[in-house]
């Protein structure tokens, strides 16, 4: 039942991570291939780097089919549909900020679970939750927008850091994923409608 | 007799893939050791991209010294000869048809061999075809031409396709292998003859 | 006690690329977080896909959290004092060399440990020492520099060739690993100083 609904999740940020890709391919003028290249990369790059980083290849998103199925469905309907998907921006960025929470988390407990120690979780939490967005920008030669935007990265680290705390004090799973994701989710939703910021050097 | 045949393909490819690393290297006037790093890149990451997803490492082309080798080689006559080379569209393209059509279904066979489903298998195809590629274009901040460019990627999938369909068919590997290529030169070749593209979206 | 001052010159080297990543990150205005991504990126890069590509995983760098101490404190040094840090050149290209030299030939090294022939312990050592360097401007979305800059990779790879080929000679690690680090740095200090390059293709 609780795996069940954070499949689900786990499908939904895959989902909005996939749209965002899909966006940013069609922005630059890819053609439909490129578009589902993007929409997957967005989708799965902080994943399968987390794998291979781990030493647990294949990784997931490449053996699980329905990570690409997700993918293209959500490049499909961005490709065919991009002005009604580019209008609806609060659902978009929503479920965008959904996925960020649940991959940071996940990503921190397949680490912790794999044997890395605390500090090495937290990064791979943080790898897991941005790193799709930043093969997504550097595959149409962009700057990652995940290193200047509104505590992107910055909110997925706050969600593994409270994770790794709660899991190494010895709180269970459960409560301590729905924390850690809580805690990133707020941070993003908040820095976006404050349009909180970290300085950048004069 | 046919594992040599192959394995001159394979080196007939990587010396493809090489030369499209050099000549873009020069035209962004790196200097000689940037022309071969690039040469290799090109020739290699598909291939190593691959082997690092499996789990096969170290991957081959560090192992096997014979891919440096070909690769710094076409780096050279490039480098020295870029006029020349550029002026010979044709065989550079034709090998360049050949490389992917070889890339895509050794890609999808070594899959396929170290366990992985279909669907990661032509995953893996792709990403051994169009990888190369990618990183290419990434090191010189250009968006990836593979992402644009007539059918590239999509004869990659063509042919990776065709030859998992056919071995989960029970066809035995040097037919089916036959097949895939011959499919994936097909679709890429008559792409660059008469033009043919994916849609854009509008 | 030897251990211990190459411990020490280890994390001077990568203060001294995390410095440098760093650097490029306030130049291109990137966030607090970013510049402290960028610092950590350009200091282990090299080593953690060195690890990936002979299987090492985790990489050394996610478990041993000291990299991500020094990267972080080069990282905020670098923030708040960047006017500073960026007058020092000479210390700041001081260190550099001296990481370049001793990642080239750890690289190799631990290639040559865990079981690669000479050619691709050459690759692995010039991998650890660039890698770090290239995707750092990668993430800035500019040509890696040290594909352009004076000897910087020729001269990681005359240090790894060194190493590796005394080493195939049957001299000891200590001896082998002071002549590749210092032939190293040698050539880059050399080249800064006199501004020897590569020829470019006209």
């Amino acid at each position: 039942m609780t795996s069940t609904f954070v499949t689900l999740l786990d499908f939904l940020g895959t989902f909005a991570f996939a749209i965002s890709g899909a966006l940013v391919a069609v922005r630059h003028r890819l053609d439909l291939f490129g578009v589902l290249v993007l929409s997957f990369a967005a989708a799965t790059a902080g994943g399968i780097t987390r794998d291979v980083l781990l030493g647990a290849t294949p990784p997931v998103a490449l053996v699980d089919w329905r990570y690409l199925g997700v993918s293209v469905v959500a490049g499909l309907v961005t490709f065919y549909r991009h002005r009604q998907v580019s209008k609806l921006r609060n659902p978009v960025q929503l479920s965008d900020a959904v996925g960020l929470a649940l991959f940071a988390v996940v990503g921190a407990s397949k680490a912790l679970t794999l044997g890395l120690g605390p500090v090495g979780a937290v990064m791979l939490g943080v790898v897991t939750g941005v790193g799709g967005g930043i093969l997504r920008d550097v595959l149409v030669a962009q700057v990652p927008a995940v290193l200047q935007r509104e505590l992107y990265a910055v909110a997925a680290m706050a969600g593994a850091i409270a994770f790794v705390a709660l899991r190494e004090a010895g709180i269970a799973q459960a409560p301590a994923a729905v924390t850690g994701a809580g805690l990133c989710f707020a941070v993003r939703w908040l820095a976006i409608r404050r349009g909180w910021g970290l300085p950048v050097a004069r």
